[in-house]
């Protein structure tokens, strides 16, 4: 089973994706956030690449009708309904909406991921049922960390190899091997070990230090929890739903 | 001491070179062959990002006054007087020879480095004496892995953490901490406890098994070696000498 990690959206770029099921992690904290939404009864998430276009696009369906969502140095976009904590996308606040949202490295990474035959969402939250659905379709995959500005992120590197470790166990198949590249050889390898303590670690990481810095620390224990949702957000046009 | 790793080049362009010392990697084995002829008499190795680039530079200079070396697909250009193994840059070949060196993944990123204060050249041939060159520079670092056709590379990801790993150990400091950026750190903590295995795994990366595929194997073998070479190269004025 071929499966490539790729650490930052430019590296996935540099491949095909067609043909592919793309899996798009950014653990801190827009995957981890739309999958939230999703579980707490989302109509949908519409991913936008920038504050503009995610404006643009509210206005065009009725900025009523939809919740703008998303932050920018991990905080709140001024006007805009809700930011990237996944505490704050309660069933009271998005149940039966549609949101669009824009995030500085989650949403440019799933539209990288656009182009693979299907994209799937994935976090810890909801991390056995990514790997489940992944590895009963079956087809080669490409894990697309978003990183952070443009750099590789440790928590979405861990996230990774713990998502390709499962895929594996659930495909009944060996880690690692020629079809597997260097970073998802890395990632699995660096990842055993570490779910007994995956607050620690992600408090300790680049994003997790700035989410502490901007009182956002609750956030941190919360995208480290496993399993929290047995759901699997996918992109079909333009749209995360189930 | 502020230590950064840049897993590619692109990502290395996303900051603010400036003021550091920049140190490129390029384990399979643009940075070991650079290595290994200045060790062997080279005056100099001038990068060239190109093949077209490479040959302008040698007519400018004067074709026979410089040797024409580099890859594509791991083996020598037509018309270039030498490839990219180290085993090829022997003192009889290259002693009191300027070389002009362009690689599909290494000169890149020696490129890419230029906009450091300082550029130093380190494989594990060189390891030590570049980890000692980097501490008592005492500047912040940062680490530029070539990559392999610009994605990570698990070769030059284990140099860069023995790299840091020595720099942190020669400068008297412990490993990690909020001014390693999170690539420093799974670095450092991979490359702990891969030394005594390096050329088993040097193997098992794409690079590789690309080379065993071209009949390269012993090239290998070489560039896992630990400390070969007490040189450092420096690029000065476009030319990397010692």
């Amino acid at each position: 089973m071929k499966i490539e990690v790729f650490f930052t959206p430019a590296e996935a770029a540099t491949v095909d994706l067609e043909g592919r099921v793309a899996v798009v992690i950014d653990t801190l904290r827009a995957t981890s956030t739309i999958v939230e939404a999703l579980a707490n009864g989302a109509r949908g998430v519409l991913p936008a690449p920038s504050l503009e276009e995610a404006i643009r696009v509210a206005q065009n369906i009725g900025r009523s009708e939809v919740l703008l969502c998303g932050e920018r140095r991990s905080l709140r976009v001024d006007g805009f309904d809700l930011g990237n904590s996944p505490l704050e996308f309660t069933e009271d606040r998005v149940g039966g909406r549609s949101l669009v949202m824009t995030t500085t490295n989650g949403t440019p990474a799933i539209v990288a991921g656009s182009a693979a035959r299907r994209v799937l969402i994935a976090s810890f939250l909801n991390l056995s049922a990514a790997a489940e659905a992944v590895a009963s379709d079956g087809g080669p995959v490409a894990v697309v960390c978003a990183g952070r500005e443009r750099r590789f992120a440790l928590e979405d590197a861990i996230c990774a190899g713990a998502l390709i470790r499962r895929v594996a166990a659930a495909a009944g198949l060996d880690e690692g091997g020629g079809d597997w590249n260097d970073a998802a050889r890395l990632a699995a390898e660096y990842a055993r070990g570490m779910e007994g303590s995956l607050e620690t670690v992600l408090r300790g990481t680049a994003a997790g230090r700035q989410l502490i810095e901007a009182g956002l620390e609750a956030d941190i224990a919360y995208c480290a929890t496993l399993d929290r949702h047995r759901i699997v957000p996918e992109l079909r046009d333009h749209q995360m739903t189930l």
